[in-house]
C-alpha cells in the first residue's frame, strides 16, 4: 500500500500544513522517501472536534458494538501482512522477531479488551440500595469522551496507534486522537489504515479515530489544550510526559494524563546468590540489561551489590560479558544523542568509574556501545 | 476547656509565628477574644515530617487499630459537649439546631468508615492468577501517605477538622495534616483536642494528626509544597481549590487533589408539575434555596422554566415567598463580599432583571437579602 504522509482525520485525509519530516533508518541513517505533514491547528480541531462529535453516538453503545469493533481492529492489523512487519522493521531496526511478537501482543490486547467488555466487572459498579439512614446510591464507571494518544517510539505496535492506550480508550467506548510518533510514521498511518477499516466495516462514526502525524511540540500542544479534549494517554520519557502534563494541568478545565515513563529498575542481587549461581545470574542480567538495545520497560538500570571478593569475581564476569555482546541499534538520533548526555553526566562524577563503554563508536546506524560503570554506596 | 490559639504539631502545642488573627461573630461581627497564630514555614515542616514519619508505622497497621481509633475520636467529640456547640454557634452563626445534627453526621461519617473497614471490600482487590498466558497479577488500594486537609467555612464539623476528607484518610492509615478555616479556628482548636486525646487513648504515633491555624494564601501554600505530603484534600470555592490544584500539579512531584468545588445545581421545573402543584414546588424551591443561609451543596443556583402564563404565575409566587422570608445570617465578610459581586457581576448585563433583592442592606451581623434574577434563554 502506498504511503501518503497525510494525517487520517476522521476517515478523511488531509494534509494542509508545510513543515514536513521524514522518518529514518536507524540501521544505515538513511532518510524514506515519503515527506510526513505536521499536523496544522485548523487540522487539530478538525479531529477533535470529529472526536467529541462521533462521542455523542459512541458513549451510548451497547458493548456488542465495542467488542466487534476491537475485533475488527486486530483483523485489520494481521490482514496488513508482512507490509507491516516489513515497513517497522525499516523505520526501527528491531527485526522481524520481536515485531512479530509485538505484533501479536497488540492484537491479543486488543482482543483481551474485547473479553473484559464481555465479562463485564470492568463498570465497577455498585448498588448501595436505600436503608433508613442512606438514601439509594448508585456508582459506575463511564466513558469520558476524546482521548489523546502520544504513541511511543520504542514499541512501534504495543504502545502506538493500536497499542494498550487506544485499546483501553475504544473500549471504553471513547473516541482517540493518535499523535503519531515521528520515529515511525510510515508504520503509524498502515495502522491507521486498518482502524479506519474496521472503522466503516463497523458503521462506526469516522471521528471515533484520528491520526496526526508531527515532529514537533508544537503538534503535541495545540492537541493537549484543545477544550473538547477529555484525557491524554502517554508513554516516553519523562521530561516529555512532564510537559504534557504541565499543559493538561494548566488548562482552564484540567484533565487527566495517564502516563507511562521512564524508570531506572533497580535490581538487588545478595552475596548468596552470587556465590550460589553467579554465571547465571550474570548472563541472565547482561540478557535483560541489553534486551531490545535497553529500551524496554523492564530493562534494568541500577544493580545494588555488596563488595565481597565474589562480588568482585561477578562484576568482572557481568563486565566481560557486556564488553563482549554487541551493542545493538538504536532506534532514532534521540536515543543516541540521550545516551550520549546521561553517560557523559554521570561519570563527571569523580565517584562514578567506567568498567567499560561510555565512549562514542563509529558505526553506520545509531549505536552505543553496552556500558558498565560502578560507584559506592557512600557516593551515591 | 480554654482556647490557646496554638496549633496542635503532632500532640504538642506551638505558636511560633507572630501574625495572628481572631474568629468574629457573624451575628455581631464582633472579634473574638483569642488570637490564633498563622502557622510559620518551620511549623508547617514539623507538621509534615511527623506525619511521614507515622506513617511509616500507620501504612502497616492492621485495621482493628483503625477502626478503634476512628471510634475513638468519635466518641472523645461527643465528650465535648456543649462546648463544642456554643463555640461553633459563636464563630458560625448556624444555631444549635442544625449543628447538633451536623455533629450527628459528623461521629456518624466517622462509625461509617470504621464499619467499611470492617467489612473490607474498599481495598479493591483483585487477584488474577497466572495461566499459560498470563503472569500473576495483584492489585489493591494501598494508604498513600500524608495528606493535607484543607476544611470549609460552611460546614464547621463535617467538612472540617474531623470531617469527611480526615474520616477517610485516617480509615486507609494516613495521617492528616488539617489547614483549620479561619471562620471557626476555636471549633477547629477543640476538634483537635478530641482528636489528640484519640490518639493518646489508642497509642498513635503523635504525628498521625496535626492541625495548623492560618487566615492567609501562604500558610496554604507552603503546606502544599511540602516534599513529603502525598495528597490534598480541599472543600470550599473553585478559586481557591483551582489554586491549590495548580500548586499541587507544579510540585516537582506532582501530587492528587480531592476537591469538592462550588456548583449552581440548576433545576429543571416541567410545565405540566407547575400546573398539578404549584404551591407546593414553590414552596420547597423556596426552603431548598434558602436552606442554611445558601451554604448547603445542595442549594439550587438556576431554575429552568418554559415560558407561559402558569409559569409567570408560579415566578410570581416564588418571588414573593422569596421576598417574605427573612434573611440568613452569613457565615463571614467573605460570603458576604462574594454575594455582593457575584450579583452585582449578573445584574450588569441588560438582559438580566431583578424580581427581588440585589441590594445591599443594614444588619447587625454579616447578611443579603434573599434574591430572584431572571433572564431568557436566548441571552443566556
Amino acid at each position: 500500500m502506498p504511503i501518503s504522509g497525510h494525517h487520517f482525520i476522521a476517515s478523511t485525509r488531509s494534509a494542509e500544513g508545510h513543515q514536513t519530516f521524514t522518518s529514518v533508518n536507524p540501521r544505515t541513517k538513511t532518510p524514506g522517501n515519503v515527506q510526513f505533514f505536521n499536523a496544522t491547528p485548523s487540522e487539530i480541531d478538525r479531529a477533535v472536534t470529529a472526536a467529541a462529535e462521533a462521542f455523542k453516538t459512541t458513549r451510548n453503545f451497547p458493548t456488542s458494538l465495542l467488542v466487534r469493533f476491537l475485533e475488527a481492529v486486530a483483523y485489520e492489523i494481521e490482514a496488513l501482512g508482512d507490509e507491516l512487519l516489513n515497513t517497522a522493521d525499516m523505520e526501527t531496526g528491531l527485526g522481524s522477531t520481536r515485531l512479530t511478537g509485538e505484533r501479536a501482543r497488540t492484537t491479543g490486547q486488543l482482543r483481551a479488551f474485547a473479553n473484559l467488555l464481555r465479562e463485564g466487572s470492568y463498570v465497577e459498579a455498585i448498588i448501595d440500595t436505600a436503608t433508613a439512614d442512606r438514601p439509594d446510591i448508585r456508582r459506575m464507571l463511564f466513558p469520558i469522551g476524546p482521548v489523546a494518544v502520544f504513541a511511543a517510539s520504542n514499541f512501534p505496535f504495543a504502545f502506538s496507534v493500536a497499542g494498550g492506550d487506544t485499546a483501553s480508550a475504544f473500549a471504553a467506548g471513547c473516541p482517540v486522537i493518535v499523535k503519531a510518533h515521528p520515529g515511525h510514521p510510515a508504520t503509524s498511518e498502515l495502522t491507521a489504515h486498518a482502524i479506519n477499516r474496521a472503522i466503516v466495516a463497523c458503521g462506526f462514526p469516522a471521528g471515533f479515530f484520528s491520526l496526526l502525524q508531527g515532529d514537533t511540540v508544537e503538534v503535541g500542544q495545540t492537541l493537549i489544550q484543545h477544550p473538547l479534549l477529555e484525557a491524554v494517554g502517554f508513554t516516553g520519557s519523562l521530561r516529555a510526559g512532564r510537559a504534557i502534563f504541565d499543559t493538561a494541568a494548566a488548562r482552564p478545565k484540567p484533565i487527566p494524563v495517564y502516563a507511562e515513563m521512564g524508570s531506572i529498575n533497580p535490581v538487588v542481587i545478595l552475596p548468596g546468590a552470587i556465590a550460589a549461581r553467579m554465571e547465571t545470574i550474570a548472563e541472565g542480567l547482561v540478557t535483560s540489561v541489553t534486551l531490545g538495545a535497553g529500551q524496554f520497560c523492564t530493562n534494568p538500570g541500577l544493580v545494588l551489590v555488596i563488595d565481597s571478593t565474589e562480588t568482585r569475581q561477578f562484576i568482572e564476569l557481568a563486565e566481560s560479558k557486556m564488553e563482549s555482546r554487541a551493542s545493538g541499534v538504536l532506534l532514532n538520533a534521540s536515543v543516541e544523542r540521550g545516551l550520549v548526555k546521561a553517560v557523559a553526566e554521570t561519570t563527571r562524577h569523580a565517584a562514578v568509574q567506567t568498567l567499560t563503554g561510555a565512549a562514542t563508536i563509529q558505526a553506520e546506524g545509531f549505536c552505543y556501545p553496552n556500558t558498565v560503570l560502578i560507584t559506592h554506596s557512600q557516593d551515591f
